[in-house]
């Protein structure tokens, strides 16, 4: 089969062939890739800065947001069978540990991840485990659901832990609306009667947002902690979700935040830095937001399911996956998301 | 009455003969005061740190932990009556904004403080409301409570918002083993089945944290964190409970977090500074605490009450309360708090 | 002022000229009353259904869905002015109870329930207190926000309680499409992503509730507990709330609750009666739901003004009361409220 | 092996030889039983009252409270190895399921359950699987701890589910002082610092009890509710863990419970019966719970370790298993639980 390979960090990855993964322990699952999204860490990896955390060895496959078609299974695998669709859970998890036996996929003890730490989707077969796999709904393609599988999922992991700190009245800010930012505002209305402000720098996307039901847009402009606060009669948000985490963000979403409310960090980059006496005489607090569990892509594909949160995306043939790749780095796929299809 | 005001920042208070207050609204408290706590924060005011922030007319009576006597009330109050002894919470609140609605008195937007923003409990008599008399258990003496109604009660906030965090295995750690850790262990033990480390940089602080029922202490002499992650087979603890928030407790408290756990501030006087990847990539959160509401400083009479929580005090007369003041600025009231006492 | 009073049980109220009443305390707010809404409890109450229960002495004046303008405010009132429109919080609470400072006002130490257990609304003017008042979003009129008050506020309360059971995916159950199912439907479709189903025995109702945004309908023809297993893949729903509560809704209900889901009762007149085996086995919950907070009635208005929430209700002169009255008996307001106007 | 089995119902089971058991699939665990409880199910087994229930083909090896030593395991288990001493959860759960990855594993659309529908403990070895088995603490015993696997795990579970409803000053009632009122008053010690009062029919169970540190203690003569009320100023209990669930414990239960409390079902055998005007008006929730999770054995452990959760047991030799089941169903082991050894 035909895959993405990464064989020296700082060089584009190669498309390589390569044999094909085979049903090997008895919860393995083999998974004909229908779609793979392309996403901004692809090529913070080809770049080298995830070579020292992942420790993966070269080359390799990338491609962590996964949809397609099951092929085989190990023998204890009873959860799909050949031919079922699914969207793939980025981790594959234990199932053994505490994390795991709680719900909180995110911090298994001992879980592997596809396109991170070995062979990831942009290739015709995947290897994870059946602790990995959600059955599509028939009216979900996995071309449309792929990209929702680690980013959008990160979005809707973040919003399910606001949500109950937003009741009717409360206000959320959404600073970022690209990918991420567009599924956590659909999220939000969703799960939420929340009153909403979504801050970007893109006139553009701001006017998407508003399209996706924003109460109220703010571009970045260097008044947008000012904005943030006349919107809110001076008090700021119950809720501030940063998708961005860098570039000043850091400072604006804590400044945008109401006292006794919190800001929830998604994006990276920057720092969080604010003086003791601030959090204390505020009480706010400062929230980290991995990827979300498996039920929380379960319940993310029913909203799909159901027309409640849509991703807007580009397809490219797997063999155009440095198309794509440029494509993003250069800005060139504004407010959606790339897609590799067989 | 005698009163201890502050005339002028930077210059000691002196005590002054003061006409009584009156009772003038219809939930106006009088309350006589047998008892005044003597805390680190009127060190600060009368140095001037607080003056911008409280903006309080000079001469003013300081004192904002107190505990006495009901003398007289206002013609709409029906929660306590002259003779009755009670608590103080710090906060004279309205009792109608959605904050005191939802029990969350701290964030009240319409309130008094005494000994902050108006006359405090350093005196004679001290006009308060009706909403910030917590009736005393006969068993309790104002003179044992006193120290509880805002340090304490910081403590006692924080661990109780901490709680639902800490099942039986979780592990919980302390950091500072002054009055206020000593409180927040004994309700950690009170509330929790958690396994408690107490850090600090005093020996004898540590030793009366073990005999208050701490699992382990650690001696902050630059191995704390080593210490911590070693204790905790190398993960960090669920909670850590800052009650220094300064001179570096605020990076160990970060790196003695475990991954999804939380690091609760409640001291002051540093810088939270953390890059955001790990924030998300460790999922922490990192949780401002102020002082508890008027339900907290309720519970927390009933656990004193029950005899789980007890402060060492040391009584000085009113008119000693600049030998107090230099006392604690000094370190000469280690482990314990200074009392007023008439 | 003219005033709707009951003279004897069991005979109609008579419409008389009475005295109009005054401020007489510190926090005594007085109301012009723009609209009263007239509820099945108005029936109950003129019948001496609530004659041991509320104690209240004859005459007296009831409604208890008020909204209106204030008029006079006493001397501590600080949260309204005269002039403002209002809707009132049928309990004027004491806000000094340990109830009262958690936020939960319904069960009051110390309160008194206009139209229950002293004068109500349906009269010119109404005193009530300033723990009782919620002022109006200017695109809200008293008119259409009366009958949310109290029957309105009681199944948004029960939906609030309910939605964190209801993650997307969930399935939740509403017995009973009349005024306070529409309500429910309507705040469970703004708090969650559930998906409902409407159980009720009038077609029209459900065409109702299909409008209203349910997913499915239910005819409550016999086969109402087969159809809502049917619907649910045969296990039944993660939340069932019964806004009849009588004439078999309370045994259906339990049966329509899937395992370790809730039984929501809000209707009442029958009983619920189950196996303690079927309690353990199941896992289930049973649990009531009385009148919700003021906090709550503050975001049912904010629903309300964002279009969220609606009623149809049709008006009356006050001095039709007694046409109202018998034409909610004899069912002639399907599917809406009476609201008495000046 | 030798095995404890039933070959009809209504007949006393036989002690057998029997064939030992296999690791068969990836995920099963071989341990040999060190210690296996007694129960009171164990006689309704006997008697046939589960026949329908669980559906089991006779004969078969009864015994689901079990703990023992690791023997052999499958080829995909890496959470335990041979040597290992285990505490077994009652449930072989299938990991794959929503409710197993919500961390509830009494709801697992896919488990076996040894002892009740399939082979049991009381017998030379167990075959269960990878998700059941919970390593022990040196410090703990097989035979100390098989009993808590799941008498103790159920009362331990409601208490855990309780501890949120108990702040300082609230009122827990625990109806039934046998082992597993016991188990929940020392939970509750060790998770709350609620006042307790325990109700039971015999002062020696009540004796024991208060020797636990239940702060009041109610003989069941007739005035048990009268008794609870006065105890807790009228008011009732803002819990009640009914371990008893039967013979007039329910309306008992009801009785005593607060206005907005719960009562806890835990016991069966019985009905809760209460008209819904009861339920809505008093706010009430009844709450039944099942056995508890995987981590919730894990923390009872954790308790056990920390000598917080202890039971008196006595141990009869495996071959002495019908003694064991006769002094049980006549009352001869009080306050403790019979436990079968090699």
């Amino acid at each position: 089969m035909r895959a993405v390979r990464v064989h020296e960090y700082g060089e584009p990855p190669s498309i390589d062939a390569v044999p094909e993964p085979r049903v090997a322990g008895p919860l393995d699952v083999l998974v004909e890739v229908n779609a793979a999204g392309v996403c901004r860490t692809d090529l913070h990896i080809v770049e080298g800065q995830w070579a020292a955390k992942s420790g993966v060895a070269l080359p390799y496959t990338i491609g962590h947001e996964n949809a397609g078609t099951v092929r085989a299974v190990g023998a204890a695998v009873g959860n799909v069978a050949p031919g079922d669709t699914v969207v793939l859970h980025p981790l594959a998890t234990c199932g053994l540990c505490r994390a795991c036996r709680a719900g909180d996929d995110a911090h298994c003890a001992d879980s592997r991840f596809p396109g991170i730490d070995c062979d990831g989707g942009m290739a015709g077969l995947l290897l994870t485990n059946a602790r990995a796999v959600v059955r599509l709904d028939p009216s979900l393609a996995p071309v449309d659901v792929a990209a929702l599988a680690d980013a959008g999922l990160t979005a809707y992991h973040a919003v399910r832990k606001a949500a109950p700190l937003l009741r009717p009245g409360a206000h959320a800010v959404v600073i970022g609306a690209g990918g991420l930012g567009h599924i956590g505002l659909q999220a939000l209305t969703a799960l939420t009667a929340a009153e909403t402000t979504v801050v970007d720098r893109s006139a553009e996307a701001l006017e998407l947002a508003a399209g996706l039901g924003a109460d109220h847009t703010v571009l970045s402009d260097g008044g947008q902690v000012a904005a943030v606060l006349d919107i809110t009669s001076g008090a700021g948000a119950h809720v501030v979700l940063d998708f961005v985490g860098e570039n000043g963000t850091e400072a604006d979403g804590v400044a945008m935040t109401r006292d006794a409310g919190s800001y929830f960090v998604i994006g990276y980059g920057g720092r969080v830095d604010v003086p003791t006496i601030d959090v204390i005489s505020r009480e706010i607090s400062v929230v980290g937001n991995l990827v979300g569990s498996y039920n929380d892509l379960d319940e993310l594909m029913t909203l799909a399911a159901r027309g409640r949160v849509a991703l807007r995306t580009r397809a490219y043939p797997l063999d155009a996956a440095l198309d794509a790749l440029a494509d993003l780095d250069a800005g060139r796929i504004p407010g959606g998301r790339a897609v590799l299809v067989p």
